[in-house]
């Protein structure tokens, strides 16, 4: 593979530069982050859809339809709105974790593994959460995937800069 | 330029290094990305001064004030939070792909335009939600912006990298 | 030390890249952003665990208990909600500013000190709102300690990225 092969050339003069498209790992994140991304911004898409679908809309300027009024705590719009709720408080710290794992310099083939089942995971949490729901532990299994991939790259990075506390 | 100049000299040298100063790419994500990470904080701030205005307060030990209750679901106060909370659904994910958008070397006038649209998008995103509501469809254009801006970097990035799947 | 040593040899070949290993302040971002994102994930758990004491559930598929009907707006679940989007709200754009930051290539002992105050800041956050809530203003202090850093931050990026705007 040319992207492999003046990666490794590249790793002779310059160990340190592992943010390039040259690097195989960083590849693959940015592949999977950009998945996880578009996944998470359809779920403001899916909100809407929700608020239309059922016309539940928070505010005043909303009101769409005659005879509305604002409208909170619908069950099918806030059941969406936990998804993605959950996606933040899951997703965007990963992307920090794993965009800074790929500095430690780890295996390919085991950083590339990480990305792309945390990343499956947490599409398939969102299928079970918030388009069809289906009963547990099917949720929770999908979001300790991620937790557990984001925690084990955080003792890597951790075990490797702890003189720097 | 002597920016744009060092940047040509340092493509010849190392194409693969976009993450500096001397890049003028990353200069501009950084001007715009500071502007929205301040534009965010100042909804923090923006809460406090509603709380304040309307005393309505959520725990027990912020009852600065006698004869108060905690609190919730006040219209002025549930406002500008709404507003934070779409702030984060939209811009946390925008600042990561914008940043791996860089990675892709492109063109650097398309680049620093879409930062500059997306960031003044959100800016009017939140004067016209969260400082003087105004009628729709001002919200959901400024909205879209930065949504639609975000998925065409998703799409750049996407068939860059599709090989790493 | 190594890593200075190794830092201030390839300072003079290459100024402009600060996203390795080789640089302490990096190295220290790296550990106490990895201490932040271990402390926001810890908080999902500890929003289980609230639920479970209390056995409030907020989805149907959750009702691991017999007689049990999904309940929402318990104050001890909301309490550590509040704690965990007041993380979201501050640490994740932090994470991004202070990153960013680091490109500008600051006074190593300052950047490192203010990584560690701004963590330490928000672990004590989380302790006196989360975990065991003491009077004010000991969460504002917390509070508006990373604020600040990270406003600092911002002045910082933003003065020298100016010309880009």
């Amino acid at each position: 593979m040319s992207a492999a092969a003046s990666n490794s050339s590249k790793m002779m003069t310059s160990p340190g530069d592992m943010f390039t498209l040259e690097n195989p790992v960083f590849c693959c994140y940015l592949f999977w982050s950009t998945v996880l991304v578009v996944k998470m911004l359809l779920m403001s898409l899916l909100t809407a859809v929700q608020r239309f679908r059922y016309k539940i809309f928070p505010n005043q300027e909303d009101l769409f339809f005659k005879n509305l009024e604002v409208q909170f705590d619908d069950p099918h719009v806030e059941r969406v709105r936990r998804a993605h709720r959950n996606d933040m408080e899951n997703i965007l710290p990963y992307f920090l974790m794993s965009l800074i794992y790929i500095s430690t310099n780890p295996n390919a083939d085991v950083a590339c593994i990480l990305f792309r089942v945390a990343s499956v995971a947490r599409i398939i949490h969102t299928l079970v959460y918030a388009v069809y729901p289906v009963p547990q532990p099917s949720r929770i299994l999908a979001f300790a995937t991620m937790l557990l991939i984001t925690f084990y790259m955080a003792a890597v990075v951790a075990l490797r800069t702890l003189s720097f506390i």
